[in-house]
């Protein structure tokens, strides 16, 4: 993995926000927050965190790999499920502390573990959430299945 | 305020994950990450955090409020800039550990300190930060001017 990332602390807050240079502002964890929204819909599919090497094997395998911080763990989105995201588009913020994925999402069109497109499945109404009744492309129990 | 969250710490995952109970997963500084996206056009706007006096006055005044992590204090989106979000829906994730807002956002249109539409106003081309042309609907230097 030869790309390099530029440290962010030897760029002024303007040369942050308003250059070229692409200096993502990990965290202590060295971790960023990742939002995966898709292409087309533009529905926002799923939010989850990138390392640097997670990072650099995005960009340069065009699929799209996060780090799990409960797994402790690189993790390419789809090596389970087959829900493969193809990188359409990296975009970052004014001060580059989140990154903003434009995806295909292939496989059955689900980011979700629960089997739906997206994560984001239930609105808050009066207090509660409300399920709003996206259907499941895949059956967890099916697709997470341990081999025999 | 009178709002009262429920404890994710007392949820399983699968009530966290298909329960009608909002039980928002603030982390260890008491901070949620949440995205506003704006309705109709589905551009995701901004990213920014709420504790969890932020997320109550949101729900109860339907206008956007946040948290400065780098002020420390609360603050309503638009306060300065007059660039108010209405609150149109709320949404969280299957592990409730971040907020969707689908927000209408008034003023000039502009979400970004830097009079921009959204703060996602560069991607990433061969290596570096490209800016997308993205106009500003509003001049910085003359909304955040100090009284004289």
């Amino acid at each position: 993995m030869s790309m390099h990332f530029a440290d962010p602390a030897t760029l002024t807050p303007e040369e942050l926000g308003a250059g070229s240079v692409f200096a993502p502002r990990f965290d202590a964890q060295g971790l960023i927050t990742a939002i995966a929204q898709e292409a087309g819909s533009g529905r926002v599919l799923m939010v989850a965190h990138m390392n640097a090497d997670a990072l650099r094997l995005t960009i340069e395998s065009g699929e799209v790999h996060y780090y799990s911080r409960s797994r402790q763990a690189l993790w390419k989105k789809g090596e389970s499920s087959g829900e493969v995201q193809k990188l359409v588009a990296l975009s970052t913020d004014c001060d580059q502390d989140v990154l903003l994925l434009t995806v295909e999402q292939t496989g059955h069109g689900a980011a979700c573990h629960t089997g739906r497109k997206s994560c984001f499945y239930r609105v808050l109404k009066d207090g509660a959430l409300t399920d709003t009744g996206e259907p499941r492309l895949f059956d967890p129990a099916e697709v997470y299945a341990k081999p025999q």
